[in-house]
């Protein structure tokens, strides 16, 4: 399948089968949210729960020529933890699908899972469940289930991409475009690295998904949220888009690594906008909110940097002050 | 990877992540089962919550040579239901991941959705979340949680594994060995079928999720129950080993189609033990319990024959009173 239109394509599924109101729940439990946020979300008694699940695949994802099996293991993980991180969930467990070739070794499969294992004890996540089965390509579907304690009546448990305001103020968490500028690296196959190389390589192998952050952004009644995973025009326009509104990002208030400025001294700005694959949460917040934001950023020992506001509109995504095409990372364009 | 030891791999997994006791869960929420049983389970105040996950591979699972999107969309979500059913649960949502190849169109993609969308509605199971990406083969993960409500204090709020009693009778739904006998149909790409033919490639083709089944199942206060998906003494053992107990099955009790015993009339009896992907339902009951089952059974429509009892053991599976080894479907033997 090439050059599909994905929206296009979730727009009909949603159409079918998404219609929460065809269906019937149990008294007592509501789905609240089915397809179209970065997870789906029901409330019960006292909790909230929510579920995402992620497939990576070989050559179009990840190519095993740079990752060994347990780096392997933690991406795949963290990049679905993302996902509860920008719901501000606590992750409470998940399930392992792996499709595997004829030339992955039992060894291979028990080092995918000391990585996968190295995440699960970190946030407190255990494997609950998957699948192992045969494949010609390897394949990896992560699903994480995540919760949060809840006894408000309040059907914003979860934060979610519908409640941007305008005048709200846009953050982001960490630093944008390592990633693409990591992947790049790799791709070039070179063996002598220097430092700055390294850390931008790491950032591609090893992001780390924000979940203390999404949790303590949620405490604090922050309730917009996305993680960047196919790029910040692209995400940004995802939140624009459900809540109805502009977003204006400042490009001269990106936070851009020394290190990738100094590597990619053309690239840079291109790839903060649309490389891909950060996994920092985007999230937008009334200016009233700037100290307790800032608190956070120093707890969590992480920038939070504001990097423009919203507006009055309708999806449009402007590069300070002009409409831009949101183009992002695109598995059909690869 | 050639014959691998799955489940080797999947004790180390368990030893590695899947221990729950390592893990802190917030008050009033206690995963009761992670990993080994047909789906994981929770409970939180009134509700238990169960989720279960299976990945389905080109030429490994299923071939396109024969199956149409929508009976792709509509098999790849009754197989992952069928493990909802073996839980006694209610299906509530679910997630569906699609690798695709670029000969995948627009409309094989809506037509696979088609199949899917008419399980949701007949399950009351809306298609809450999941992923479309590139794949140079096609791949299809199903994602379901299924909920139950229950007041009582009992952690069996689910159809298990482990529950299965010396003395208890053996029962099993429907008809054993179709499925399989359709798959050989089917792989000998013959065009003219007769009806019996037909009846058997469709038992292959349109797997019926036994869902009343297992909540009615669960309402009486049945316990041990497993879906069979590996054939008849696979799935068996699995019974016998989680509960310690060893189970005899009568061969001369069997239930096999008269469409089955036509075609295959060397073959059947085999099908029946081993041949997989028969989605019904294998569950013990003590003999007190024979009237109720009986009504079940004339609610449902459904076959529910007695195939053996169990005995005190360790695991061991008998066929007519000889010990045998439980063999069954393993991907990673085909």
């Amino acid at each position: 399948m090439k050059n599909i239109n994905e929206k296009k394509i979730i727009q009909n599924i949603i159409d079918k089968t998404g219609d929460l109101s065809k269906y019937k729940m149990p008294q007592g439990l509501e789905i609240i949210k089915g397809i179209g946020d970065d997870a789906a979300y029901w409330k019960s008694g006292d909790f909230g729960y929510c579920v995402t699940s992620d497939t990576l695949v070989e050559n179009v994802h990840f190519k095993l020529m740079y990752f060994s099996a347990d780096k392997l293991g933690e991406k795949a993980v963290a990049v679905n933890l993302s996902d509860i991180a920008a719901m501000g969930a606590n992750p409470m467990g998940m399930l392992i699908n792996l499709g595997v070739t004829n030339d992955i070794t039992e060894k291979w499969i028990n080092d995918f899972y000391e990585g996968i294992t190295k995440l699960a004890l970190k946030y407190n996540c255990p494997v609950i469940g998957g699948d192992i089965v045969k494949s010609e390509i390897l394949n990896i579907t992560v699903t994480c289930i995540g919760n949060k304690k809840s006894n408000i009546k309040n059907k914003n448990i979860f934060l979610n991409r519908e409640s941007v305001n305008p005048r709200d103020l846009v953050y982001v968490s960490g630093y944008l475009g390592n990633s693409k500028a990591g992947l790049q690296i790799l791709n070039l196959l070179k063996t002598d690295l220097n430092d700055n190389e390294i850390y931008l390589k790491n950032s591609h192998l090893n992001p780390v998904p924000r979940i203390e952050l999404g949790i303590d952004l949620n405490e604090i009644g922050i309730t917009a949220c996305i993680d960047i995973s196919d790029g910040l025009l692209l995400d940004s326009s995802r939140l624009a888009d459900a809540s109805e509104v502009s977003i204006n990002i400042n490009t001269s208030m990106l936070p851009i690594s020394d290190q990738l400025k100094v590597i990619f001294p053309q690239e840079y700005k291109n790839f903060a906008l649309s490389g891909g694959e950060d996994y920092e949460l985007l999230f937008t917040a009334s200016p009233n909110n700037k100290e307790n934001i800032k608190k956070i950023a120093k707890k969590n020992e992480l920038n939070l940097s504001i990097i423009g506001e919203v507006k009055n509109g309708n999806g449009e995504i402007m590069l300070d002050g002009s409409l831009t095409e949101p183009k992002g990372w695109d598995h059909f364009d690869n």
